[in-house]
């Protein structure tokens, strides 16, 4: 490794996930301030929200300082496959056109992601093998082996002229992770030995006391839970956990029932462990369209849907709409899942209506039918002890977890902490760290097929429509100025009791039409603008005294 | 109390609450089947979700089967003052007509709630005194004092010939409830030894291990967080709990603190407490906009909002829009008070915009300042064992709680338990409890100034115009058939990366909806539903391709 000259640094910059749970993007840059090369590590998603970003599906970080950079960064590099360190790869990878390094895993369900975009050809996508190395320009890079909640997690040891950055990526400490071998310990010490810069770490449980507990263990509970089951048996769990995939596969057979997956992301990953030599030894799965022919006892459903999405399988199950699977009284319902924060309400929906059919339901509060991927507070302080870093900056978190995680570094007698916001550069060496810049950071929301700014007034529009309502005016106006048909008002969104009031309703905001045309003058009446600007008001006035509410209300005048 | 005659049944129907946590509507009937003369047992709300229900403030408890026995209603008895159990009396009370009954500080409240409404004058409204008796035909109730999370707290021991029931209403056990009486424990003794038939019981917190604790310690500890605060501190609390209230004005006092209350229901509440004596030896509480210029040592801001309601008092202090209260770094916000289910995004994001002004807070997850209203298991048991009641009836749960409430009381050795979903109508007596029919049950919207049912189109509309956006097309066709103007397009709530982009698509549309009329023959042409439905597909199918977005889609002809 060549020598830092005088004016070179090393620079953290982490774009999305330090602030929020999920839509991880970071990146390392390394040289002069005027000249720096830069890693990307991760580009994931989040999902978007009913209540706050209504027929939003997806949350991407704002890669606009990266883009200027594009010329600068030498790669692209993935931890692991989950959606929020991965999933905006195929949206954001035309703005930054570098090249991607993952492990098998990873890269073989991040191929199918960019197929599905056709972006496959024009992507170098680079497998590098469990606990391999990679060299891009002044980062010498390990991959590290963890233990996490999806095949194949690694952590990322970056050696710069400047120090040695630790960047956990998501990890646990699983004494029994089912697949893949336990945390690389002995690395872990070596780099503590070789001397650690900065530990670039997971926040997601540091409100949690203890440790996150072992895939074995929730393989042996489950298989004893199933076994207890009489009539159709349903686990939900994510797709991605294909430890546990295999476990429920494994349960089936030993309880001498044939595994069903449903939902299409359990296939989809299921066919990407199989394709790098994972899921090998497991019972035969049938199709869902089969399973309906099996008798009750002799069937599990694997099914999609653990957070109660409306259109997964398991919701759609759970509201007698799923074209092969049906629940009833008797059957049994698994949630071997956790409750994303913010799902707790669709959630409980979804299992109120499973018991209202007489389902029955056993979940992680009853069972130990689940473990979470993520370091509880005894995991993370052993992987300080492990790695014994000079600078501890959590990432992967909301502000109170980024800010729980600072102290607990500090309790852990870390010499330096910084809690890190989106957008912020941090300049991890020379001298002590420190804030130098902040730079734009954001979120972008995929909306149908188009990006769109958060602040975008489509989306506002939206929130006001879906609160509110819409009303419509078009009115058609001649050459000499004298209203030739309407104002007609199309109204959405919104009613009345009585279907007689509704119709006086909307003679009454003709009538407010009408008389808002009539109040202006013949030059005021030869304005288009205008003429819409004043029954506009006038509509909305009448409306908001109608129901008091407050439609988007907009005006089209034909001019003949 | 006359003797019951060979055909009289005592039946017990929920409307609300038996299925979801609020919206409390509960009903007793006593006669033979065809002449059943009724109570009913609070009249409660619950509020809308934006995710769910955008737009709609209050949902309603669809009272049709009460409406149409509304002559056979001898009374509307209110537990206590809480919103999910006497909220909706103004909207549904003009279709019961009824007398109501409630106890002083409830009456007060249900006043002002009458008065907004203008139907003061028009309900007959009966004060109770605490520990007080009434007699409506065959129901003989008395109102028992017990402790819950708000002034007065009714259980209702209602004796009919055919049995008694007791009632519970909400409630906890609390040894130092600080205002009013401890629970009265000698009556519960005593109806147990005249025989209860059936207790009706709360089962919010049947999940929840132990005892709820005390408002007592939750005073001590409260005090001692905020005499540790530096900068000034607000504290969120449920306004309604008014003992939490006092607390905190007399933890303002200790601590040289000048108590100031933010938000309405705050004022609202503190005002209907003084006119029943109670909060009457408290420090001088000190307007929003006078707090300002108070050293921020010496303030304590009393604030609505810990549920991160967008529009209370606490959303808009951490927006920076609250017109007199700004916190800043140094500053506390205390959250004295739990996260309602459903609720935990919305607070999440709260205390997140707090952190990243540098805000501290405090929660019920750090410090002992919250205690719950409700029972936890340990004081279910207790009240089981108390009451001894020959049938377990739990109610003011979801599905879940009542499920796990029934074999909580089968662990109590209760001999007939049923778990009810609202619509039930359930025959306590003569004989085995029993499930004897299902009437009528559901939820209405309050919406605007409108209620709306749950089917309404209207707020299906809704729902797709914010997820969706709306499209509206307005074209002039003369009465020769040709188009005179237009199609013109308005769009809402789509848009697209590139403004010029956007105009082409909207010229896209335009076309479609051309070349859709010119499709249509002479005859078509003069029909106006048919060119309406021709230009509505043309258009839908060409935003679809453009967006990827299913927009609804309106279409106007004016006839010229």
């Amino acid at each position: 490794m060549s020598k830092a000259k005088p004016d070179d640094e090393l620079v953290f910059l982490p774009l999305g996930g330090s602030g929020e749970i999920g839509m991880n993007l970071n990146a390392y840059g390394y040289g002069p301030p005027d000249a720096r090369k830069w890693i990307v590590v991760d580009i994931g998603v989040t999902f978007g929200r009913e209540d706050t970003t209504p027929g939003v599906d997806l949350i991407l970080p704002d890669p606009t300082y990266l883009e200027e950079e594009r010329d600068n960064i030498i790669g692209i590099v993935l931890t692991h496959a989950h959606e929020d360190h991965i999933g905006a790869l195929g949206w954001l990878w035309p703005r930054l056109k570098s090249p991607v390094y993952a492990t098998p895993f990873t890269a073989a369900l991040v191929r199918e992601k960019l197929k599905e975009q056709g972006l496959l050809d024009k992507v170098s996508l680079t497998e590098i093998p469990l606990k391999g190395q990679l060299t891009l320009g002044p980062f010498d890079i390990d991959f590290v082996t963890l233990t996490h909640s999806i095949p194949e997690p690694n952590g990322l040891a970056i050696r710069t002229p400047l120090g040695l950055v630790w960047h956990t990526g998501d990890w646990k400490i699983d004494p029994d992770p089912l697949i893949g071998e336990t945390t690389d310990e002995a690395k872990l010490r070596a780099m503590a030995e070789e001397g650690v810069l900065a530990m670039v770490c997971d926040s997601t449980n540091v409100f949690v006391e203890g440790t996150a507990g072992s895939e074995g263990d929730v393989r042996e509970k489950l298989t004893e839970v199933i076994a207890g089951c009489k009539g159709r048996v349903a686990v939900t769990a994510f797709a991605s956990n294909v430890a546990r995939v295999e476990t429920a596969l494994k349960a089936a057979k030993a309880c001498g029932r044939t595994p069903c997956l449903v939902g299409r992301s359990m296939h989809r990953i299921f066919n990407a462990a199989q394709s790098v030599g994972l899921l090998q030894d497991v019972p035969h799965v049938i199709d869902e369209d089969d399973a309906g022919s099996l008798d009750p006892e002799h069937v599990l459903y694997l099914c999609t849907g653990s957070q109660g999405e409306a259109r997964a399988a398991l919701s759609r199950i759970a509201r007698g709409e799923h074209r092969h699977v049906s629940l009833k009284e008797g059957d049994t319902v698994i949630f071997s899942s956790r409750v994303i924060p913010g799902n707790e309400a669709a959630i409980h929906d979804l299992q109120n209506a499973f018991l209202e059919k007489g389902v029955e339901l056993i979940t992680a509060d009853d069972h130990f039918v689940h473990v979470s991927g993520h370091p509880a507070r005894d995991e993370l302080r052993q992987m300080y002890q492990w790695a014994r870093p000079r600078i501890a900056v959590p990432v992967h978190g909301e502000k109170r977890h980024i800010r729980e995680h600072v102290k607990l570094a500090q309790e852990m007698q870390v010499p330096e902490q910084i809690a890190p916001s989106n957008g912020d550069l941090i300049r991890l060496a020379p001298g002590p760290v420190a804030l130098i810049d902040e730079v734009p950071a954001g979120r972008l929301f995929v909306d149908g097929n188009t990006i769109v700014e958060a602040e975008d007034d489509a989306l506002k529009d939206r929130k006001r429509l879906g609160a509110e309502g819409s009303i419509h005016v078009s009115v058609a106006v001649s050459g000499k100025n004298a209203i030739l048909a309407g104002p007609t008002v199309n109204v959405r969104g919104l009613s009345m009791e009585d279907e007689e009031d509704f119709e006086l309703a909307l003679e009454e905001l003709e009538r407010a039409g009408q008389a808002a045309f009539a109040k202006l003058n013949h030059a005021e009446r030869g304005d288009d603008d205008l003429v819409e600007a004043s029954l506009m008001r006038a509509v909305r006035k009448a409306a908001e005294r109608l129901w008091r509410k407050r439609p988007l209300v907009d005006v089209t005048v034909l001019r003949i």
